[in-house]
């Protein structure tokens, strides 16, 4: 583990060789950047458990990473890897269940692993295996990058945006899902102010958002999440934008826990609500959003914070990590290929095919 | 100062004779119950101020006991008594701007200081003083035992309740208001089962909440504020029962920050969202909810959790305390008069005259 006391955001949340898998460790954030240094997939896997590495498309890529690392002492016989494969893809999967990116990117290597192309075995198919994860980086961000200009016309006249969690760049590749398209406006010079919910339990808006924010110099005031109906009714909301880490194919979206309150908030209060995140967060095989599996936390999370208790001793509590916002809730979802509108269903089924 | 590491609640958190003011010190549960011995009024101020007693009925009585403390070095001269307790008086009120309360208690005590009853400067004048504001308290502990008999026909057939920040015994002087009906339907052995709201950022909620529904024996689980909407949605709540620090003529009713969320949430997933107070917390001389000035706290409650920095260094911040909700989202209003449905503005008139 490294520690460098700099606050400047770090240039990649991961870094990557074929022996070592480097991870920004974000549980550290703002407080000290440092990394822990993967050379075992059940690191990896460790890592995505604990939210050293999170938000829906980092952790599919520190999956596709962590796939292959370190197969130099597997024999070079396409079936053995074949299996080794995939065995580590289940258990990757398995580390958190409801974000889709994660059993993406998997099945994305898998496929690959088995395709002609790669011919598993064969002199060079570690260094295809580590281009194909290298691929998927580089399409994560372009993905990201793209989501930031479609979603630039949904801040014209909105300069008041909302943001839950961290959708940013510490949540993907580069540049972020929700937060895309406020870095692009502020590239153009156009003025932006940022609501940055600290989201309770893990704060990772006071923590990562408001890092990212203001090392990017953008305009942005921290609330606790029950100050956001307050701010909503004073007219100080012109847009609420969030990310996803699943969204189902009637447009259901699921996303850190806190989101669909805001969307319940910004119907009433007649303020849009926008998803923002890649294709690889769509999951057709999903129908409905109450299929997708909420994650329960450990309810520790929830007694306190960073080891200070807050409930007494022995208290019930509840931690689920994500929820549910209803299509019907949701004004526009943002893409690397352009802004769907409702209903969802026909856009989000048409735009896949376009893939 | 006392320490005392017991954790049953305390039986009164103000204590009191003519020199000393004993207050429960709030901002030390659950972890540890300690009292601040208060001999000065200014003493009385800062805890109102920090919080050490919180919860609008209880800061008035604070304030009641604060005004006539240790008044013995007052001349006997009835001009120059009331212009030390206008004074008193004036620097309680402005120690917390949002709870009515406070400024009706100080009215109450220097409207009785001023009346022929008291006859401020003849023999026994500081014990009449010292016998209103306990009947003041008395009064208000009444008040909360008929809350509770007045609330339970709301309960009826909705066991699953969610409340937000500490309306119980913790925040007035026995009972409390929206847990008075809580603890009454237990103390009749029915199921009842409490959400309760972690409040950020003070947590009034995890630590004081929770502590009294774990020692009364009361169900409880504890979520984040933001986890109240999947709750909801997952039909898991069948009331919504709140306190108020002040209740305008027409029914809006400021409470703590997120009630108004809360509120929105309820009205969405149509599950009733009940407000609890004692009459002192109606005030007919503001009209509007949008005429009740809503106190703003140093943002550094924000930016971190009991001393744990969360916010990066110079984020910018905000934190009001309270926040208002409109009539039209509050199904009914309990109080020791009974309950009162909407339209609010003429049960609220009729229930005053009657006082």
């Amino acid at each position: 583990m490294q520690a460098d006391d700099s606050l400047a955001v770090p240039k990649s949340l991961l870094s990557v060789s074929a022996t070592c898998l480097k991870i920004l460790d974000q549980r550290a954030l703002p407080g000290s950047v440092r990394y822990l240094d993967c050379s075992h997939v059940d690191e990896v896997i460790d890592a995505i458990g604990c939210l050293a590495v999170r938000g829906a498309p980092a952790i599919g890529l520190a999956a596709a990473f962590g796939l292959i690392l370190n197969l130099e002492g597997q024999p070079e016989n396409a079936q053995q890897i074949m299996q080794e494969l995939n065995a580590r893809g289940d258990r990757l999967i398995a580390s958190r269940p409801t974000a889709v990116n994660l059993a993406w990117a998997v099945d994305q290597m898998l496929t690959y692993a088995q395709s002609p192309e790669c011919d598993l075995g064969s002199p060079g198919w570690r260094e295809k295996l580590y281009a194909q994860a290298q691929s998927l980086f580089e399409a994560d961000r372009e993905a990201c990058r793209k989501i930031g200009e479609a979603g630039l016309p949904l801040l014209e006249g909105r300069r008041n945006i909302l943001t839950h969690c961290n959708a940013g760049a510490l949540a993907v590749s580069e540049y972020g899902t929700a937060l895309a398209p406020i870095y692009a406006a502020k590239a153009l010079g156009r003025t932006v102010n940022v609501w940055v919910d600290e989201t309770r339990p893990l704060l990772q808006g006071a923590r990562l958002t408001a890092f990212e924010l203001m090392a990017h110099g953008v305009s942005c005031q921290l609330i606790t999440d029950n100050m956001a109906a307050h701010v909503m009714a004073s007219g100080q909301v012109d847009l609420v934008l969030v990310g996803a880490d699943r969204v189902a194919a009637n447009g259901d979206a699921a996303n850190k826990i806190g989101t669909l309150g805001l969307a319940v908030l910004a119907h009433h209060f007649k303020i849009p609500f926008v998803v923002a995140c890649p294709w690889s967060t769509i999951d057709l095989e999903t129908g409905l959003g109450t299929d997708i599996v909420i994650e329960e936390r450990n309810v520790d999370e929830v007694c306190g914070f960073q080891g200070v208790r807050s409930a007494p001793e022995g208290m019930n509590a509840f931690n689920p990590a994500f929820d549910v916002t209803p299509a019907d809730l949701i004004t526009a979802i943002v893409t690397e290929h352009g802004i769907l509108s409702p209903p969802f269903s026909e856009g989000l089924r048409a735009g896949f095919g376009d893939r």
